[in-house]
């Protein structure tokens, strides 16, 4: 679904913007996710494997794997919104595919259609273990672009 | 949409099948998540607020107000599944209406449908501020009973 | 989930407003649905068991039942709207939960959220048989408001 | 999003099981719908441009958009499961990206993850006006793979 050639990354200012942000939510660093690809439109997010992630058989809880991708998927969309505004989520939908497991998730934001108020964005979680990757999670999220005074 | 009458409790088979499996859920700890009501159907699942589970602008991130929702309608359909069987969430859709503040999130999960494999379940989260409680995500979910040996 | 009181209806000239929008609908009138009941953030349409509507078992075909449901919901959300505004759906969800079947299906929208640009609905559809009402599909859906020159 | 080589078509049996059962959804006939590729977990289904099929502002209704596009994700399931079982739609979410005109739809359904009991679609509408193609609806589906007694 992707193309497997080199990612075009975004821009200094905006790779800055984006990790600015990512470094104010307090649940990333809690998770312990980081940033991996900033694209223009794409962003992907790493989730390490620990028990504090984990759901009741051991797997990746849902909502790590979900908070990994609404983030990876706001954040796509916030690389190709103007300056001095901010992204909120609208609302997504995620089917968890396969227990996710594996050393790590990988969480890939698309942009599908971005629009000057409401973008939408295509969501993928990989569970990779060595050179194995699987899709455990695929959803789609709605964003709003606002203005400096939150309002919508 | 819930009747404000008292809430008829689960078994105490059913609330300790219920408290077991919650306390086995690494991310339900770690975020500071804990249960305050478990009926036949209906799960409640609360979240104080605090730096660790924030999003850029200081709110709830959407990825935590989801993560409780998953987990207060997983364990509403659980409520009602037989004995001896397993729960996993196929899919679910949430919408983010509001803010996500408060001295702490109400989740609340709802069977609206129970089936032998599938059940339906609707999903609320309240921030909860004094006395005050606002509707800050909406949401649905598709849950699978499963028996011990997972396959679907 | 609704409160069976008396609904109170819209004023004229939002039933109007409704009306006038709906007959401009081919798909209703092409699949014999119509508007029932019009209250402020609420809206019902009713659709007649015939072939045309239906999928491969003899059931109301799910896109029939979607329709309605979106329909009901976008109407809902309109009630609310300002004059000279327009209404978009952004998306929606639904679950089929029973074989959509009886003399005529009743969709429901109704606003959970309402907002300057965004307006959340959720949406129930019940097979309707004589006095037998069975809840047969329940989703949750995202609308726009617009001014006359659409943009989003 | 999917690949530019020619189609693989499915087996004449599945072709003809697949077709059957179209024949037999009364709506995608009284909408005017009809097949236009069976691959193996891929179905494309096309709705001409029709004053039947319109919402209030003429373009194709978000319920007819919806309607192909659950069928085609149905039937691009119903392609991978076994002899003598049916398909039904537990649920699905879609997005309208953009206005829905143009001398035909074409609703590309297709298979994310088989599984034993649940399958999970992607849904893709794309708007086409001579050899302009845009996409105008995108979506995500469960399907349930049930035996000759429906049960679920």
């Amino acid at each position: 679904m992707e193309e497997q050639t080199q990612p075009e990354l975004a821009s200094p200012e905006v790779q800055k913007r984006i990790r600015d942000s990512f470094d104010r939510q307090g649940l990333m660093g809690h998770l312990g996710a980081y940033l991996s690809v900033i694209a223009p439109g794409r962003v992907h997010i790493l989730l390490p494997s620990r028990p504090e992630v984990t759901q009741q058989h051991g797997y990746f809880h849902a909502g790590a794997t979900s908070a990994i991708a609404d983030s990876a998927g706001g954040y796509a969309g916030f690389t190709l919104f103007p300056e001095n505004t901010s992204v909120l989520t609208v609302e997504y939908k995620i089917n968890l595919l396969a227990p996710a497991e594996g050393e790590h998730l990988e969480a890939i934001g698309t942009v599908l259609r971005s629009g000057r108020t409401l973008t939408v964005c295509q969501l993928e979680v990989f569970g990779v273990q060595g050179s194995r990757r699987t899709l455990v999670a695929a959803g789609q999220q709605t964003l709003i672009c606002i203005d400096p005074r939150p309002e919508r």
